[in-house]
């Protein structure tokens, strides 16, 4: 994926700016190149880009400081939150600041009546959830990657409840954010609706740090359903196990979650995670609610499963077996990586109206038949969301232009069937030329936006699109 | 509430422009005074401010080549759709063109696979709906007047059914758009999720046309449930039948519709919609699901108003019935106005998080008795979010300043409470004092996207905010 040039240009360190820095952060500040080089990579197949010099920032005002400094020396930005995006989201483009949010990690309230709570950005998912579990409540966003939330909002990130529960932009009930000019702002009120003015929250969820430092986060919770079912059942094919879920859907189930993963992601699967399903089209499924609701429930998507050419639900219900079915569903872009030895992944992502969903996938399939590295396929089936993961050697830079090669047919395959070029990683580095294509001149009035918000560019620079 | 002197300057209509227009349109232009008048009212308080033309848009080419003329003229454009709207959001208060879109009313697409349509901005909600009724699908947004949907996405509307169907926030997948520029966009696709940039949907839901005019709707749909039941119960206080509904909630009961309305506006809804309710604190419920699935929901949220001072549930299953039921709710507002001869409606609306909220209406409740005029409680409680319809004499301007002072102290609690100063009205004109109460500095930042998409100010101008 070609960058624009004018990105690529990395700023120089001004006079005095990092003695600057040392003198406000002390030990926060960090330029060691191992600190530099982890902020500066990612899981994904990106190039490191390594940032100048990494900031931990541990309270609000330390992100009010910093943002002040940079401002004065023109020098960019980057959030960093648990480094897990795999578009190149955090990488350090132009160099500059890796401002880290991890040490901002404290769980500020949880207002268990009103089904919210206030977090800083470096809370992570599962800090998040082990915290509520006494409190029979939980946040159901889960991207598989334990993300800092502030990263999971940043990049609107969803994941496999996403089909029942929505995806951050839901998730989200207010934001404090820097501006880029250093003032602290609050989007929105914890009232659960509001139509006071424009959605600042919705802005800068899925703004990938480019318009301004999120630094407190209200978020939605649920109460722990009743009762909770996860099986898994396979398939003689990859589409009747699409058909299952969109006449289920059509039936109006309310699947909490429900993942496809194609017959090499489940040799994958059983290999890594020490399992022996069927290494054939599979879905994991949740169900949630009450005990007779989630059994109704059940009843229904097992009869349509039949008719599809499902076979035997296997069944997880106890919550240790439960936990182990959806590490190994979260551990499959590793599982899937690991098909050889050595290799790294390159993960993307597109979602399509549920109704052309079998047709991608089919398609996708057909083409990753020719591929010469293994190439899985897995996803949110209910979003019509779905995976490609690729294998591939780091050493054979002829393999990532067929990588490339393949993954921009997918992506035109997606947006001619009116999807989109992301539906969860975002857009980053990787699918800057794809946003145009998907939407045109919108992409115009998004620069707008950007140019009027951040007028000196010093917010994750480069990122979304170059200006 | 003052409106910024800035901001009420009616901009005199250049040499040439109606001359152009006419050219353009014919009989699409519209100058008589009954017209404008109509145009430039409102079923509310406000005093009427006339656009110096309407005109009908017919297609998104009326509406570039409109707003071309416009900006090459520096003439305001006011997006007007059914005239229902409450707090200003539509009057010409800088006089200009008010762009009547009621004309665009096709169903261009539904895609029943898919759950969503495409429709045409001036589509009115129950046209959708019957629509839409044989093909098991519904829309399920629903403010009481039979408003356009492009009205509704422009304030974000929401009502009874937002407590499980969410808000348009939730309902728009897509938006065409046609800039101040007059450049036609495209804001996304028809994938029900996407991390592609800024979400410029969410920006313009509930930009109050300042920002563009929406040309084109994708929404989401859902399926017409198996089972619908409708009741009635009334209860002891008004705190009782509060907490019946936060405590249902907690339950994981997913009440479809749960609504309050106070003594008062019982009396009223009596007498307007000839029903014999019990002149006591009523909830109106209504319950989704399969008919196994709704029968479990009934028999847990009886039980909980039965310990909250509830009385019997009144049935309403058959459809007649409920549709009567629910037209009485939607009548209420007109139910209250009518408690006095000749008297207009004063209707506005707060929302708070549920924990506060039974506080928040028996606070307000308390102020209310002492009013001079008629004033009832009724609103979408599963939200925390209430109304305060005023009955007031339009000849008397001191029980305008009482309203006023009445709606100060309810903003503030509500503001006190972490609330917002409007769960569904929108700012408009109404609450442009409390929009910077409420988000502060944020509201800078709006400033600062509204100066940036429309350098000229010539979309709905000092609406949300002045310049």
């Amino acid at each position: 994926m070609a960058i624009p040039a004018q990105s690529q240009a990395r700023v120089d360190m001004p006079q005095g700016f990092l003695d600057r820095l040392e003198q406000r952060f002390g030990d926060q500040l960090q330029t060691g190149e191992a600190m530099r080089e982890q902020h500066g990579s990612s899981e994904s197949h990106y190039v490191a880009m390594l940032p100048d010099a990494v900031v931990f920032a541990h309270s609000r005002e330390d992100v009010v400081a910093l943002v002040r400094i940079c401002s004065e020396f023109l020098v960019p930005i980057v959030p960093f939150g648990a480094g897990t995006s795999i578009e190149g989201n955090a990488a350090a483009l132009r160099g500059g600041v890796s401002l880290d949010m991890t040490r901002m990690d404290k769980i500020i309230a949880v207002n268990a009546e009103d089904f919210d709570c206030v977090i800083q950005p470096g809370v992570r998912r599962e800090q998040l959830n082990e915290y509520l579990r006494d409190q029979g409540l939980f946040f159901p966003i889960d991207p598989g990657a334990n993300a800092t939330l502030g990263g999971m909002a940043s990049t609107r990130a969803s994941g496999t409840n996403a089909v029942r529960y929505g995806t951050m932009k839901d998730a989200v009930l207010s934001l404090e954010v820097v501006t880029p000019q250093g003032n602290v702002i609050r989007t929105a009120t914890r009232a659960r609706k509001s139509a006071a003015g424009y959605d600042l929250t919705r802005l800068y969820v899925g703004a990938e740090g480019t318009l301004g430092i999120i630094t407190e986060l209200s978020l939605r919770l649920h109460p722990i359903p009743e009762a909770i079912s996860s099986a898994v059942c396979s398939f003689d094919g990859l589409d009747g196990a699409v058909d299952t879920v969109v006449q289920s859907i059509q039936c109006g189930v309310p699947l909490a979650r429900v993942e496809i993963l194609d017959s090499l992601q489940m040799r994958a699967v059983n290999r890594w995670s020490k399992l022996d399903y069927p290494e054939a089209p599979t879905l994991f499924f949740e169900f949630h609610g009450s005990p007779a609701y989630v059994a109704e429930q059940v009843v229904t998507v097992k009869a349509i499963a039949e008719t599809n050419g499902g076979g035997e639900f296997a069944w997880s219900n106890r919550p240790e077996e439960r936990n182990k079915l959806w590490r190994a569903r979260h551990d499959a872009y590793y599982a899937a990586v690991n098909l050889r030895e050595g290799a790294i992944g390159w993960a993307t992502d597109v979602c399509v109206p549920m109704s052309r969903l079998a047709e991608c996938i089919a398609e996708t399939h057909k083409d990753l038949a020719t591929a010469s590295m293994p190439a899985t396929i897995l996803g949110h089936v209910g979003d019509g969301n779905f995976h490609v993961v690729f294998s591939i050697d780091p050493d054979a830079p002829e393999e990532m232009r067929e990588v490339e090669a393949i993954n921009a047919r997918l992506v035109e395959r997606a947006l001619a069937m009116e999807g989109t070029c992301t539906g969860e990683h975002g857009i980053g580095l990787g699918k800057q030329e794809w946003l145009v294509a998907e939407l045109g001149d919108a992409v115009e009035e998004m620069r707008t936006i950007k140019r009027a918000l951040d007028p000196e560019n010093l917010m994750n620079p480069g990122k979304i699109f170059s200006l």
